[in-house]
């Protein structure tokens, strides 16, 4: 009677570094299989996006919906989030729950949305202004979920590199005090004048924001052109504070991030590695059975086999004994506790068994004809011949598809990408061709198929209408020109960079998970502050309050005169795109005059604190991040258990694959075997 | 009959880094020894920095002299730099002198420099355009002079990150390429609009050209606006533009840059301690004496006393001493090929002989007043008075000046300044407190006596004259804005960033000089491409081509608009100021774009090409160099040498120097010594 679901458990939570501790009691445990189900966990995510969506249909809305509808959906949210912590309340021991802060966390967002939406449902009914504050809580539940744990993952390091950050942040704006102070008396009293003519550098506070957006080059050279064209010994002053704040103290900032870091991963790990062999110790303790009296403790081949089915039921009896062999060491107990990182490891099987067409007709698939083409197939000048169909393509593309004769063209070199693909399954085994590391070969047919879907439906709707939708048309040359990209996998050093970059993908979306956070929960504060405060006009429009984005005030300002209307916070998808031009910085102090304008000169601190927060901190921990994947990536050696899984491999005499030519994986990634 | 100075030399060598293949002779050695005296090089920089200089004076010129005399003076450097090369011919092996690159390269530039210089005085003289296209050539000698080794090491770092920089440049322009063929297919046939009213983005250069420029972020949101006003879904092609470009590729650069810099320094460092060893071990075969029949060779004390005293003749008998405890091993072969290392780690021999006033009367210097003085000020509370002083001293600088209250004021800080200083000159022994690693103390010193002298000296042209110089103003106020600055050193924190940027200042000196040598190289060439093209009008000029820069074309251009004028090429400094401007990225396109207007398309290559080189290649270094000077100061751990040398100075019973809280030393560098 050994509790198989239990050591299953403890071998998952190991696999995926989860750390719950949940009720051993075979119900508990039961439930705790149901609340990793992946299912219940899509459905999490789903409802997580429904919820922060509903920021499209509320007020400021993108699309309005009356607030009874956005309401009942945010209440549906709530419920399915409240039904998940009772369940995970229910798996876990009661003290572990209510010592958990991520827990208190939810219901505490739970309850504040809750009031918050019965005190504004009130007002609104009443009539009066309300404000919906619990908005900005909604991204945090990302944050707390039992699966945001990459996400919390990433704040930890940010809060980690605070105080370090700090230090740096307090000298920075002490240097700026300095400098704004000289500037101030160097520059104050020379009776200079800004391009528009108003004095420059006569206020103190003026000054030290001017020298702060400095920093971010936002305003260079335009800030120095008064005092330069005064003389040329002030531009000293300015390539002075440049180097020193801009180029040194940016450096700083990085190497402070960087440096805590790299430091806090290290702690990281060697926490995640000792918490891994604790649950596989337990997993081992939960499966030993006593041989023999007084012996050694053993898992039976038998239970382990039990055990790995339950864990990873899709794997394949040849690898299962694979693993087994790798397993069954003498001193089993420290091989077993290897399992969770052996079962990481990913083994293509590839089956080394004949191409279907030889089965179906093997005289003509073996024919000499069938193998010139196979040879010629796989000969490099095939894929030198399409890539040169590529480049011509590519000056096809570039040229006027007005011209009927490009028009046409293009029927040619969808039909040529069609033949290469048949081809290839023609000559290597579809299975292998689709197989899930053959990213390229994935990306050509969905990228041909679409372009020859969407080209059809384009001409069919231009040849019985006479009318090509411009959606479709889009959509085509998105296709056509995504193609082309196909070339850079023909160049070797071209292809270990792309190979890094999508293996570093995933690491990048949990920053763009905490991106989206920090920026939704800017854009609810922005829209509550400035929401309406800037009024877009068509194109079309012939509203004289076009000139100046529908606000007086604005009236000549350079926010009017660079047409900036349309950023603004009067919804949130505007909100966002708002926030990633502040997030590039430049001309964000264009921005941030504009909207000191319309409202009052301390909407300021809103857009420093968010360049603060975002382009300080979090860029730089974005770039740590990618620098520190990329050298991990660059030095990639294969793990201890990687090279022994592959002398098994050989030494269980299986030939490792041969096809590495054919397989186009990612290099470096999983291991090959022909089972 | 030992020979000394040729051990003396391998030492010295040793220490410095130097790689000089010198010749063994006694008479070459001699040459040797007078080829690394300073003064010599001192000269040699002396004539670098003049000839540097010519480009002011030559035309285009800041301050314009006759071809004679800027010929004149050039010829004298040449033949000062020729001296030394003949110099370091006579001290080095023939065969070694014509093999090595960097004397051929001198060779080429002083023959290319001398022709260049004939051709364009005939030129002259005929009355001929001609151009000193030898002027490019001049930086090149500060990289090739044997003394910039720092500046070749910083260049062979650059050179050796190219290879991986080229292939993630090809991905990123081809990436480049394909946005802008979508951008050119989805919005060129839309019929949008610039600002200005001009077409958007219908030519692919153009676009090509556009989406460069905004990976720099130049040109955001502008050159997304159009696209973004006709519908919100385009925003979101620049959001993955920049996504991919700016923030993922510009982190690949510095990855890999970072990376190879990495790599190569380890290398580096392997054979400089390589070559050092080597030199050591031929010092240590110089001096070695066979003091018993088949016994190992030794070096005595007194021929070991002998070549410290030649390598450094300023050292201390006591420190000599020391670190002959230090290298009189067992192993003295070992610990004699240290002597390079320990004779470069500075020890502070803090004598600790009494205050000169106690000598001079010692019955007032040990009264109790006295004493209750000493006590006061090594107090905690004065340094925090001080503080409190310095704080309320900034205050009455922000403050008007012409408030006669506030201009007297300055007297009372100023002499409560000095005060301080005199104090603590009372209290600490003079050489201490002036101290060669006593920074902020000299600091202090020479900020407050230079303030004293220009207050003084303003006050006096006041009253005399009821005039005061601006420029002896600005003095004074930079000099009382400088002294706030001491208030960090108060904070530890603080202290221990500005004390890491202090210690990596000398390296960054070494990077200010190969940035020197590529603006001069790219100023030489602008010059000659774009001299003259605009023109900048002083203020009060009623010219109407102010307006225009003095150049039609430029008639309504952003550039005319900015009033960019003064950003021109029209001498060496206006051109060393703009490439800060470009560097510095932020408005390049608009100065790029007035530049190819009053010229050519083309000019267009020059900017970029100054984009990739400076800002792409040079800056990455830069910023991969601060970040791997920052790890290492900040995880400082005393080298085994430093550590030994502590161990022997206890063992020596000599104390340790518990002048620590006076010293403000650079802390982790030197180890203190009371000797």
């Amino acid at each position: 009677e050994i509790d198989f679901n239990l050591a299953a458990i403890y071998v998952s939570d190991a696999q995926y570094n989860r750390n719950v501790y949940f009720d051993t009691l075979p119900q508990a445990v039961r439930l705790y299989m149901l609340y990793n189900h992946w299912a219940l966990k899509v459905l999490l995510y789903f409802f997580m996006l429904v919820n922060l969506s509903l920021a499209i249909f509320e007020d400021p809305a993108v699309y309005p919906l009356p607030i009874w509808a956005t309401m009942l959906v945010e209440i549906l949210c709530l419920l399915i989030f409240t039904i998940r912590l009772i369940h995970y309340a229910k798996v876990i021991l009661r003290d572990k729950f209510w010592k958990d802060p991520k827990n208190i966390c939810i219901i505490v967002i739970l309850t504040l949305t809750l009031v918050d939406m019965i005190i504004y449902g009130a007002l609104k009914a009443a009539n009066y202004y309300g404000v919906r504050w619990s908005r900005v809580l909604r991204p945090l539940l990302l944050v707390n979920v039992t699966e945001g744990r990459q996400l919390r993952r990433a704040f930890r390091s940010i809060r980690n590199a605070l105080p370090q950050i700090f230090y740096v942040f307090m000298l920075f704006m002490f240097s700026i005090l300095i400098f704004s102070l000289m500037a101030l008396k160097l520059l104050g009293k020379r009776g200079l004048t800004n391009i528009n003519g108003t004095p420059y550098f006569t206020s103190y506070l003026e000054i030290m924001f001017d020298l702060y957006v400095l920093v971010t080059t936002a305003n260079s050279p335009d800030v120095m052109m008064p005092a330069y064209n005064a003389n040329f010994f002030f531009a000293v002053f300015f390539i002075v504070y440049i180097l020193i704040n801009t180029y040194i103290f940016m450096s700083v900032f990085l190497a402070v991030v960087y440096n805590s870091y790299k430091k806090y991963l290290k702690e990281e790990v060697r926490q995640l590695v000792r918490a891994k062999r604790h649950k596989m110790v337990r997993a081992f303790g939960v499966l030993q059975e006593q041989r023999e009296e007084g012996g050694e403790p053993v898992v039976t081949q038998a239970s382990w086999n039990q055990l790995v089915r339950l864990v990873q039921p899709n794997l394949s009896n040849a690898h299962r004994e694979l693993l087994w062999s790798v397993s069954d060491d003498k001193n089993q107990g420290v091989a077993f506790v290897q399992l969770a990182d052996l079962l990481n490891i990913e083994i293509i099987t590839i089956k080394s068994r004949p191409h279907p067409l030889q089965s179906l007709c093997p005289s003509l698939y073996q024919s000499a004809p069938s193998k010139l083409l196979c040879q010629l197939v796989q000969h490099r000048a095939f894929v030198m011949v399409y890539d040169l169909i590529i480049l011509v393509n590519a000056v096809f593309i570039g040229l006027d598809e007005e011209n009927p004769m490009i028009a046409n063209s293009e029927w040619v070199f969808l039909a040529l990408y069609i033949l290469e693909i048949l081809l290839k399954l023609y000559v290597f085994e579809p299975r292998v061709f689709f197989s899930k590391h053959s990213f390229w070969n994935w990306f050509d047919t969905i990228i041909v198929i679409s372009a020859l879907i969407a080209t059809i439906i384009n001409s069919v709707m231009k040849s019985s209408s006479h009318f090509s939708s411009r959606q479709i048309l889009d959509i085509v040359f998105i296709l056509r020109v995504l193609r082309l990209i196909r070339v850079v996998d023909s160049i070797k050093r071209f292809r270990i960079i792309i190979n890094t970059l999508i293996r570093i993908g995933p690491a990048i979306l949990t920053f763009g998970q905490l991106i989206i956070v920090v920026y939704y929960i800017f854009a609810m504060v922005g829209m509550e502050l400035f929401k309406g405060k800037v009024t877009f006009y068509e194109q079309s429009s012939t509203n004289l309050a076009k000139a100046y984005c529908g606000n007086p005030l604005l009236n000549g300002t350079d926010f009017a005169k660079l047409n900036y209307c349309k950023n603004n916070f009067n919804n949130v998808v505007s909100s966002f795109i708002l926030l990633v031009e502040l997030t590039v910085v430049n001309q964000w102090h264009d921005i941030l005059y504009g909207f000191a304008t319309v409202t009052h000169i301390s909407a300021r601190i809103f857009f420093v604190l968010f360049h603060i927060i975002v382009v300080i901190v979090i860029l730089n921990i974005f770039v740590a991040f990618v620098l520190e994947a990329f050298f991990v990536e660059y030095s990639v050696d294969k793990s201890d258990l990687q090279t022994s899984l592959e002398r098994k491999i050989e030494e269980l005499e299986l030939a490792v694959a041969q096809y590495v030519t054919l397989q186009r994986v990612v290099s470096g990634g999983p291991i090959e075997w022909v089972g």
